[in-house]
């Protein structure tokens, strides 16, 4: 067989030459309103346009010095441009290294010293961050702005695309040379940087496509609201772009409103976002719904929710009051992202209760990747494999040609371990998997609650306590126990107008479906729970604001 | 990122633990009526039992000292000892070669000779070609004979299976070296070997899976008809494996009636055979639903058409008469197989006469493939690439990570040519593509009418004459022309009861699709049309038969 590297190029050539009429869409800051509100534009171009733009910024980085290897950053929001970014910036050669917009400076500026970035394209929204970066960022040679009003000393990103060459020639790429680089959230410690090569890209965007996966093709309009800075958007930008669906980017409007307007408008077929999207969807399709005026989603045929886990309650609510199918999916920073996609096995419907509580599971792993339960240590020091059957809890393993191997610059070993003579990266999560290969995260390995020596699952506390119509959020973490070592707690935050419940009314809500050492000693009531950056809990936070509480209510705070 | 290479064992393993439960079902000969007619019967098994076979076939085929790269042959129809031997054979690094079984023996035996097989796994249907293959292979170490009754000094299947130990472990990997071997069918010189790769395998099942590729998925019931000894029934055995469909083989009972029944009773979804397939199967259709008594195939979404074209008028048939959508999809041994797929483009419907046009092509090129355009030599004695533009006829030219780089032993190097640094391989047909990437055959280069230095296709003379009510079948061959170096003559096979329908009326038939010049100097009709064994026509022998024929009639036979 011919020896045929699998590279970006491949996928900007498919989308230049098959599906260059295909539409692209972005929804664009045009100011603000006299309050001061930003206003959206609608901006229409096709994956033509995107693909010779893409030359045009790979000749041009080229041009600016810019060699194989090399790390160029982006600080944008979802836009052609950024999908200019993500087709153009590998196909040199140069390593796409997507920084998230939402980090404190500190950070942001940490992750562009320690990727040693050469070249940083940020959107001119955030043109304000530029001179902190600018004087702490030594090695960065070059900023461009996409979008007017980049500061003295900025490259403008139209101005440098009219100038380039035109006749680009792809060099020479190895399959397992980097394409892109993510950095890990990181809740614990510094933030990790992952590097995706050329060859787990082109695979990930291959198994993400068939109908038991995203289900993505040629006559689909993809609306990825989970940022493109966030783990490449589930690789959805390239998954596109292979099977040549049309995209759609909401840019900076992802509430309720802008994201069901856009649904509609642009008549999108499959969309992905956090739960937390899909939570200020809802509430704007229950509100239009009840005005006598629905939008019309007859075109939307999915859902994908990832991230963090969605809530059955929420599944539910979208299929039984409009008719809308949310889709789990699992993946990390470290797998580049998609692990596992939940699909229904042949005979079971959507919408029975086996269905709902399948679809509450996070599905089963997509072609190619491994999945495994390790136990904690052995007595006699050991670790062994747990069995696969629907209800042992064990540490998460994950292997395959699009798992990462190590951390960018060696660090984090400890997360990388071998077992029987093959890698495997220990995701942190503890999960189980059933006979039929159906995956469920209990918990973060550091926010499981070990009770008298057995696990407590706090994602499946919270999920059944945000089913009560009084809780809008739950959190549920681990308060020391003399007794039991550690106890449950259940920090909520209540819906507009809603009174604390009471410890007898909750317990009696979750009992059914617990065991009863499972439920909370105490529910506590707060104005928010803390997010961070990638929109989920911050649960040490709320451990360190709980450290030393008794169920009496007496937190030594 | 991890480095795990892409093997047949990660499809093994899948059906193995995620799809154990999903239906295999075989339509085996129990024996013969007594007007010597074979009886059938339907085996029904599961993939946890076909994956647990094929690791004892694994662990047998090593007791008998087959090391990895050694080439296990087998002469089997499809079903589910098939589907074993694909998953057994190159999981323990042996290479899988299916052979043809409807080749001339000595074709079979110089095969087998060829590719120097040690192993030989044969259906008891063909007991009686044993003797001879012994007598004339010399390098054939043991026979194992599927089924009841081989002959002395042979292996029984099912006793080799049962006494093999059942705790294999794959072998180390890599994806580069050869899982699968087939032949070239050979209209021209010697069958040539196509060594498949693990990872083209791979590839291969990834890239044809999506819903504008094969749409394939768990729920899916596949009934691949295209036999598994022919480019390894296009890898539908494996595309279906990793996606977990439910497989039906009907083995030796292809015939309208039989494939009608098993897609009913199956509740088949999709399936895959050659034009001719599909021909019995329309009269059948037809006869049933004019008896009153119409299949209920109600669950059939697709019937892939490839190995050689579908006319126009087969698809319309299918589509009008029946609710059937026919999808062509193009490739050839050297391509293992799947170049294109047709699939219609957003804002065409599949029964505009615009849909119908696209149909009648072979579709656009799969993800990672790559088709050009070259021309014949230039007066200055090069070659050059031609432009998609949808009527400029090229050789068409093929790149990508399953196509062949090489034949076995390194025959056949004209086949394979350097274009800017990068390797294609000469497909030998002339085809056009258009802007949008859909490309359509033309002709085999060898079959192309060259008249006063311009090119007739005869495949699309042949698809229209098909389309008439008196013509069964229609071939158009060149004939010698003193004028025009070559003019085309049209062979036909007149369906039962009708009459020649005269040179006049078939001109007139023919006068508003093509160009004057194109069409035929004369009609032809004849008993039968040669086919060879791969069911496509033998122009070769027509040649021959009609050499020195002139318009007049007076061929010199």
């Amino acid at each position: 067989m011919m020896d045929v590297p699998l590279t970006v190029p491949t996928i900007l050539e498919r989308v230049r030459t098959l599906y260059r009429d295909r539409e692209v869409v972005s929804l664009l800051m045009a100011g603000r309103d006299q309050g001061g509100a930003p206003v959206a534009q609608v901006h229409r171009t096709t994956y033509g346009e995107v693909a010779r733009r893409a030359l045009h910024l790979a000749s041009a980085l080229k041009e600016l010095g810019v060699r194989p290897g090399d790390r160029v950053a982006t600080l944008a929001v979802n836009s052609y441009r950024h999908l200019e970014a993500y087709l153009g910036i590998p196909s040199m050669g140069a390593v796409l290294h997507t920084v998230n917009i939402r980090l404190h400076p500190d950070q942001t500026q940490w992750i562009l010293n320690h990727a040693e970035d050469r070249v940083l394209i940020v959107e001119n929204l955030f043109a304000a961050m530029i001179p902190s970066i600018r004087a702490n960022c030594p090695k960065l040679e070059h900023i461009i702005v996409m979008g007017a009003g980049g500061p003295e000393g900025t490259l403008d990103y139209e101005t440098l695309l009219a100038q380039a060459s035109g006749d680009f020639e792809y060099p020479d790429l190895d399959e397992r040379q980097a394409a892109a680089m993510c950095y890990t959230s990181g809740t614990t410690g510094n933030p990790k940087g992952v590097l995706y090569s050329h060859r787990s890209t082109v695979l990930h965007s291959l198994a993400s496509a068939p109908k038991d996966a995203l289900n993505v093709g040629e006559r689909d309009v993809v609306m990825a609201i989970v940022p493109m800075f966030h783990v490449n958007a589930w690789g959805l930008p390239y998954t596109c772009a292979v099977a040549g669906a049309a995209q759609v980017f909401c840019g900076m409007f992802s509430d309720g409103v802008s994201v069901a307007r856009m649904l509609e408008q642009e008549k999108v077929s499959i969309t992905a976002g956090v739960p937390t999207i899909w939570m200020g969807l809802l509430a704007e399709l229950d509100r239009a719904r009840e005005a006598g005026q629905p939008y019309d989603l007859s075109r939307l045929e999915s859902l994908v929710v990832g991230g963090s886990a969605a809530p059955e309650a929420l599944i539910r609510a979208f299929q039984t009051r409009h008719g809308l199918t949310l889709r789990h999916a699992w993946g990390m920073t470290e797998t580049h992202p998609i692990g596992t996609v939940s699909v229904m096995p042949p005979g079971v419907s959507l919408t029975s209760d086996e269905g709902y509580a399948l679809q509450a599971k996070q599905g089963r792993r997509v072609p190619l990747v491994e999945l495994e339960l390790l136990s904690d240590l052995t007595d006699d020091g050991r670790v062994e494999t747990l069995p696969h059957d629907g209800h042992t809890m064990g540490r998460l393993l994950a292997r395959g040609p699009w798992v990462a191997s190590s951390y960018y610059k060696g660090e984090g070993q400890a997360n990388f371990i071998e077992l029987s003579g093959k890698l495997w990266f220990d995701t942190g999560d503890i999960a189980t998997l059933d006979e039929r290969g159906y995956m469920h995260i209990q918990d973060r390995s550091k926010d499981l609650i070990k009770s008298g020596g057995e696990w407590i699952s706090s994602v499946d506390l919270e999920n059944a306590l945000m089913a009560h119509p009084a809780v809008a959020q739950a959190a549920v973490i681990a308060i020391a126990d003399p007794k039991w070592d550690e106890r449950p707690l259940a920090v909520l935050v209540l819906r507009p107008g809603q009174q604390h419940p009471g410890h007898a009314e909750l317990t009696a809500f979750l009992a059914p479906r617990f065991a009863k050492w499972w439920l909370p000693d105490a529910y506590e009531v707060v104005q928010s729970i803390p997010i961070g950056a990638t929109g989920k809990f911050l649960k040490r936070e709320l451990r360190d604001q709980f450290a030393g509480y008794t169920a009496s209510g007496t937190a030594a705070r």
